[in-house]
């Protein structure tokens, strides 16, 4: 195997796009999904957002990495002037409608309509959910946290309802995405299916960890 | 399909590995990477992290979420005292001693010694890389964001250094990270291949994405 080695020289060297298309890929595999939200006046609007992170079980807690001067910058209005929004896994059948959503639409156009996926509203939920999707999650706001190197958001949501197919749901309460088809990602454009190797057994120093029963 | 709704109350509810299991599903796949370090005393320390999210690529900023009160602790104490640390990618080959680094090992016992994974140090950087991993990232602390909710911790890095295969990079600047034998995780202790559907053209209203040529 060659090795190539990059430094930081070489970084800040770099033409933007290659940059970017370099550096998202290094966080390695990543969740995509979609986010739902509506304004106070009632439009909705849906984006697909790669910087989606695990922040705690208790309470559990939902991060997400928000650059408010992009095309992100309606579903941050939204989640901010109304406190709620979702977040929808996206599968095989949905993911080139779920890319579709990164394009510029003007304010007053829902990127539901846009790219040919359904709103969905249930249990008094004020956001979209996309039908489409297997696994839909309702979150609500709970602390907008600012990175002041880049002036990016780390938006702190609260998990408060999920829909997903029951025979994903094992007896542990793991959730076996690959059931959902639920799709990973790579740099800012690659979409990934999976297939699982194992589930390890807790560690603990002195044994060997074990494949878990399937 | 049969879907099955978990609302607050139920997620209140849960006995609490059922919850930490069933919410560390529902963030999607995500980046699994070993997180270097090394005391100012010199005591190596090696730990599996898979909260990990990108931040930016200019200046090239990728955070990690870290809790202070676990065992990942020593990562932490010794990112802060000294101000680098290395992340390493994960491929199906040493997958297993990957997660074994999440075992309880006494301060002065280097995981890196428990789990069977060598250090590599090389270019002047403090923090020891994996040796066995593909992809190595050096890395300097530039932030640590508290999140109040939870108690923890936005670790904020920027990437200094990388070694990588020169075949896994692509002309436009994305890392082909299948080449590098990559692994995705889920939930806690879940290990996924993945195989490629396509990379999407960038989105533009009123055009249909389309596969990029491989």
């Amino acid at each position: 195997m060659i090795t190539k080695a990059i430094h930081s020289s070489d970084l800040a060297g770099m033409e933007q796009r290659y940059r970017a298309a370099c550096i998202n890929s290094l966080g390695g595999f990543k969740s995509i999904q979609l986010v739902g939200s509506k304004s106070k006046d009632g439009q909705s609007n849906l984006a697909i957002f790669n910087s989606i992170v695990h922040l705690g079980a208790n309470p559990p807690l939902i991060g997400m990495i928000v650059r408010p001067d992009s095309v992100e910058r309606h579903t941050y209005e939204n989640i901010l002037a109304t406190g709620f929004y979702t977040l929808n896994h996206i599968h095989e059948e949905m993911y080139v409608r779920a890319h579709q959503t990164s394009a510029r639409y003007p304010r007053n156009e829902s990127e539901f309509i846009q790219c040919g996926l359904n709103e969905e509203y249930k249990d008094g939920f004020y956001a979209p959910y996309v039908q489409e999707s297997k696994v839909q999650i309702g979150v609500a706001l709970r602390d907008k946290i600012h990175i002041p190197l880049n002036k990016t958001i780390l938006v702190v949501g609260e998990i408060v309802s999920v829909y997903l197919p029951e025979s994903a749901l094992q007896a542990d309460g793991f959730i076996d995405l690959e059931k959902a088809g639920t799709l990973a990602g790579s740099g800012l454009d690659s979409y990934h299916r999976t297939s699982v190797l194992n589930r390890l057994s807790y560690a603990k120093p002195g044994s060997d960890p074990s494949p878990l029963p399937r």
